[in-house]
């Protein structure tokens, strides 16, 4: 089998995530690095122990003709034109979530993709946490009979520990001219995108949304979510314990996740930190519970995200978070700030 | 100390649960029952092996000049005019949630109440169910820090022991004209009376809640309270295992309670039933977390309010949910539906 050959832009905070999953696999090769601070990609090959190309121009990155695919880990207001770029380029794609800004420039990544072979998804590490999967698959088993509640809760602490974003990261995510929101924008993907992973398509929208003054913590909100065609409903509530030390190898945030159906109730107790004393994935039938020690390492799910794109390159099979899924998670992410800026609740088409 | 004479009138399911507090009281003393049908009200005095008056008409059953008190366990319909009437008679009145239908039914009450000298509050067992006792000491001595978010989880399951409701309870709480609501209506006040008790007046309500054939069932629905002049919400979920067994001595639903604050979170795991292996109260502070292993009997909380009207007749001193409180969360039980029904956000005044 060729080995796939594989380029990344953007070597901040994230790329310590989305990287490893490409360096362990034997599939793929990193062949090349690209950041607008040469010494910053230098610094990750060398963190790496790889000796890839480095770049620091987006277009001369894009049109080397051995590279096979492409994970973008730039800003979001960078998305789109990176993707279309990319594809016009005839690279595979995988892109860390948002997939972009407006759904105007959805629509123009859709279209490029129409005219081309390429693979693409949005990277979205949280379908393959480990405890989120076998969540998956005991609800596919009928483990809790039909689900008919979601609920995730995230949960902002403080962590010593915890990774340092690059200095000029928030200035990008503070500015309402390249984001279109602040924490339920970037990182509400990953509960939206779970919630749909788990339940189903949305249609109804309704959020209060805080808006603090640093812009992108948005605690305390709280969102309800209609489940298209069925009965069931999703809440998420985003909270902060600014003042509490959060155990966590990554970021200084925690999320818990309830999903009861007719015959019991899974939680998932943690993802990104570690911040309950009990068992990652419990399941509760009335009478009976069972609880399972799994791999529960946040990184596990990147790096089942690498291993799925390589995958889905190397079989031409499918693959989670596509455009079409992608899209209506950026409706949801733009309908909950209209929820809560009209006051009303937003049908999604 | 003078022994309070008090006189209950209603004696169905929910009786089981108010009277003990008020029988093992050596400070009254129960001396009449009224009920529509007198074997059910002579039944209850062989259960509770007591020899009291017993009235089929309520106007003769309050005229009794000995009675100080009375805890009305009837239908909500009847609320408004037994506690008017009680009032007159110059009876100290308790009433079961909710407080009446209408807020011009509150507002009848509150007129009367102001020409009164009686006490008068509505009967919230949940204010008084020892681990959201101790919940509330914890957060008023800054265990958490300052709350941002509650959380309060209801479920309905199946129970063989279950109690049984009387043949015509559903009857008229289906009457779309004698109840203003169904399981939100009904069992949603104590998660509204709760969450304002623990958090402060609300002043935002968003809700989707569902309505299914039974007209009590109402879930799935959920709901989102912004808490006034605070940083602060309160979602509210009702799901439903109905193919699930729930361990419960009374009714088969149960309730979990998330309060986090800035410094931690405070969990209750159990309320009406008995659904989780975990300690009935739990605190995480981060690196740190305490479980307390208290009371946890859904019947303490009655009897905790029984002795707390009691209480407040001997030493002439205030009670919880008096009528202010109870018209607000009246308030916000009709704004849950309001808001559902229009689609918008709706603001309590």
């Amino acid at each position: 089998m060729k080995k796939i050959k594989v380029g990344i832009v953007g070597c901040g905070a994230i790329s310590q995530l989305n990287v490893p999953g490409y360096l362990e696999n034997s599939n793929c090769e990193i062949i090349s690095l690209c950041d607008t601070q040469h010494t910053r990609a230098e610094s990750r090959s060398q963190q790496w122990g790889i000796s890839p190309n480095i770049y620091t121009n987006f277009d001369e990155f894009i049109s080397d003709k051995e590279m096979d695919a492409i994970e973008i880990l730039t800003p979001t207001f960078l998305h789109s034109e990176q993707i279309v770029k990319s594809l016009n380029q005839n690279k595979h794609v995988s892109c860390q979530k948002p997939l972009c800004t407006t759904l105007d420039e959805a629509e123009k990544i859709k279209t490029t993709l129409n005219e081309s072979k390429s693979k693409f998804r949005i990277t979205e590490n949280y379908l393959y946490y480990p405890p989120i999967i076998k969540a998956k698959q005991l609800i596919d088993s009928g483990a809790i009979g039909e689900p008919n509640m979601i609920r995730i809760r995230h949960l902002r602490g403080k962590s010593s520990n915890s990774y340092r974003l690059e200095d000029d990261t928030n200035v990008w995510r503070r500015d309402s001219n390249k984001n279109p929101g602040g924490g339920l924008y970037d990182g509400g993907w990953h509960h939206y995108a779970t919630a749909v992973h788990l339940a189903g398509e949305i249609s109804k929208i309704s959020a209060f949304v805080s808006k603090n003054e640093d812009f992108i913590d948005e605690t305390p909100s709280s969102t309800i979510f209609e489940v298209k065609n069925k009965k069931c409903l999703v809440s998420i509530d985003y909270a902060s314990s600014p003042e509490m030390y959060l155990r966590s190898k990554y970021y200084s945030v925690d999320e818990f996740f309830e999903i009861i159906g007719s015959e019991g109730t899974i939680w998932i107790t943690r993802c990104t930190g570690e911040m309950l004393d009990l068992p990652p994935l419990m399941i509760f039938n009335g009478d009976k519970s069972t609880h399972y020690q799994i791999d529960s390492d946040w990184i596990s799910g990147f790096k089942g995200a690498a291993h799925a794109f390589i995958e889905s390159i190397n079989n031409d099979s499918p693959i989670d978070m596509n455009i079409d899924f992608s899209t209506h998670v950026l409706k949801i992410a733009l309908g909950v700030y209209e929820s809560s800026n009209t006051l009303k609740t937003v049908t999604i088409s």
